[in-house]
């Protein structure tokens, strides 16, 4: 197997001189007179070793089956490349072809693919170029991620996948059953594996409140779930979420907070996946860095709901959907205060009460709660956090004016304890992993940044 | 919020005279003359930071809220503590009770509890010395795994979770569903979410496959179901894996990553949580240290499953169940090799064809095929792997084999694909978190090393 050192990456960066064995999957072949130049890569790198096989080095046979997308080992000696991009080159002694791909048959030939057509080839689009550096990103995102919180003293948690809890309605939750479905008989859920209706969770936030209060410092890291029938380039029925949660932590500890994580995500990607982001800048967003940069340049802009909502007013703009107080923010109304006016992200805080979750702190005025939206400028909201109400009358009353909307005060017995013994001010935030790595390869498709995507009509692979 | 350096464990550390506010829950309070102590915990440490309330610092009425459970911060001086097992105490100036815990009705008093009480306090059990232990032992166990594959290069994946594919027999698989289950009618599941049956995965192995054949060293580390009706106590619904996959890599290098693999883990816990393991030790497995130690000692054993039946029949011993060639390893016979005969891990490697999955390599003999279950002592199989069959023939022909037992051969047409664009020998292995955890720690039930267990019956939290 490859170890440290033996990576096409390392390769690429030791002396002339050096004997070694490369291995990867040839990514084109190029005949010279008496020489062939096999690009090579095994993943690690968005530069290819360039293997060089003089005539009489390897069989006419063998090169034969040097055709793009073949596994084989170079072995030799690395000299110093005379071509640009690369400091040295493999010359190679021998070469053993382990797995032809047959050009006739292999979908992935060297010309540029278009990334729809990539999409139903989710077995073999990662040998490309692009989803080599998307991967890499994602990768070092979620390394970045843990390293953030770890060195923060925060507790990696893992909140349950399968719940039984129906908090956001469940009519966009996936159902989890060992039930004969073919039977053609009325659900009986009493006899159901766990004896009740079960979900795949929407978030892991109510555990993480859980842990949160014996840990005082926690993040959960892990798959969520939507069924909503959304067929756009920004939904998956199954995505990745981070959700930190801190006791002894109110709403301006919260913001500190995102916006620290959200800098140093950005800043461990620049810093470690330069050359894929300068792909991906060259392919496909040519504003990637600048995007990024931005975020890294000051202090993000702070401002309560109420400020933002007279701001649009006073903006002059005509704007599609309303700006009234009490409305929710559209997408053309996040656009115009980080794009246009104060040209960074912003977080805004203390959102209408009746148009944020039951969980959320309300505020000593009544009517806002203490919630907060990061929005970044090209994205919008890239993170959505609150303080949490740890009053327990306050947070009954809010379950009960639920009620109506299906929620069930029983089933948050153990959600009101947390009130009950110990409580504490907390809060916390939740990040989609999927819409950071967007924002952070210039992918414009949400599908292209997993390796195996979930949505309507489709769980191949 | 809770910054570093402010954690308990950071606070144990200062030098007396450094002025501090310490933050968490009460532990206990007892009240000597003129004074209280009160020992307070946030989670970080095994270790509780004594809180010495003077008479007249604090309120009767705020001293009577410090009962066990409550939450408070204690702004003061760190003093040289006379007790023992703490050099620094903490002289409170002040104090400030953010949430009480009615002694009358907060379910978790001084006393030691039941492992059996606790689980259906969920919400609570992680504020007690033994699970506070457990979940950190399972953190650092986390970031240990990921440690130690990240230094190597592989790259971190996540598998898909709801899965289209019924590898291992849809019997003891969960399905995954929006269909109306109360509706009385037969499910017709092209009018289900993805447009087919779908399940939660058993294993992320096939995709982690895909990725190693395009970035060749790759580890998963994510959930997996089993709907297995198993009340035991080491079967969990809902549970963790860990699964590396390599390309360029045959059974031999399998073997050397694995047990690098855990003696690396192993080694890491003893480091970072030594108190933890010591706590755990006195109170749950007093053998702790020694069985762990024991798996550093020295090289694992290595045997083949053919050498490993000839020496249990060789044993004398009258083993409940037979050890004729081609039968399974149980229990008993693991136990004899690794506990009484050996007395250390072993490898065993080249099992019979029939007894083991398809997708594992046949060996040139054609009765076994490149499997490695890697057995240590007193918990038997703490990982299993194999090297994969790559040649595009022979795994059609076992594929077709397992037809009978419901094998669809057109649904493995990617896994195929691999086989036939740049296939290369590839292996590698599964570890199951949570057992991995209870070998650690020391606890007798699976449901105890899980914040959150799954079992029949039980979704709660």
């Amino acid at each position: 197997m490859i170890l440290p050192g033996g990576y096409i990456k390392d390769l690429l960066r030791q002396a002339p001189g050096t004997a070694v064995t490369a291995r990867g999957w040839v990514k084109t072949r190029r005949d010279g007179k008496k020489v062939h130049f096999i690009q090579l890569n095994d993943g690690s790198s968005p530069t290819d070793l360039q293997v060089v096989a003089e005539e009489g080095v390897v069989a006419p046979d063998v090169i034969a089956r040097v055709t793009t997308g073949a596994s084989l080992s170079a072995e030799g000696e690395l000299v110093a490349s005379p071509g640009k991009g690369q400091a040295v080159e493999l010359k190679a002694r021998g070469l053993v072809v382990h797995g032809a791909a047959d050009p006739e048959h292999y979908p992935l030939q060297k010309k540029k693919h278009n990334l729809e057509t990539l999409r139903p080839l989710g077995h073999l689009r990662a040998r490309t170029n692009t989803f080599g550096a998307v991967f890499r990103v994602r990768n070092v995102l979620a390394r970045a991620i843990h390293r953030f919180f770890q060195d923060r003293g925060f507790m990696f948690i893992q909140a349950p996948i399968i719940s039984s809890s129906d908090a956001e309605g469940a009519g966009s939750m996936f159902q989890v059953t060992t039930l004969d479905l073919e039977s053609g008989k009325r659900a009986e859920f009493r006899e159901d594996f766990f004896g009740c209706r079960t979900y795949l969770t929407v978030s892991g936030q109510l555990e993480a409140e859980i842990l949160a209060l014996a840990f005082a410092n926690v993040y959960t890291f892990g798959p969520t779930f939507r069924a909503e029938n959304s067929n756009t380039p920004r939904h998956l029925a199954e995505f990745y979420m981070i959700e930190p949660e801190m006791a002894f932590c109110d709403l301006n500890d919260d913001q500190d907070l995102a916006e620290a994580f959200l800098k140093s995500l950005i800043e461990q990607v620049l810093t470690e996946c330069r050359g894929d982001l300068e792909f991906l800048c060259k392919w496909y967003e040519p504003d990637l860095f600048r995007n990024l940069e931005a975020v890294l340049a000051g202090p993000f802009e702070r401002l309560s709901y109420t400020e933002a909502i007279s701001l649009l007013q006073k903006s002059g703009r005509n704007f599609e959907y309303p700006t009234g107080w009490g409305c929710d923010l559209q997408s053309e109304h996040e656009r115009y205060l980080t794009e246009d006016l104060l040209k960074k992200p912003v977080i805004l805080t203390n959102y209408p009460r009746q148009i944020k979750a039951f969980y959320m702190r309300t505020n000593d005025d009544s009517k806002t709660v203490a919630a907060m939206d990061v929005l970044v400028p090209r994205i919008g909201e890239i993170i959505g956090g609150s303080q949490r109400e740890e009053r327990h009358d306050v947070l009954l009353d809010r379950i009960r004016e639920h009620a109506a909307h299906g929620m069930n005060e029983e089933s948050y017995w153990w959600y009101l304890d947390l009130r009950r013994f110990g409580g504490v001010e907390h809060a916390g935030f939740g990040m989609g992993f999927e819409r950071m790595m967007m924002y952070l390869t210039g992918m414009k498709n949400i599908r292209d940044v997993i390796p195996f995507p979930r949505f309507p009509g489709n769980a191949e692979f």
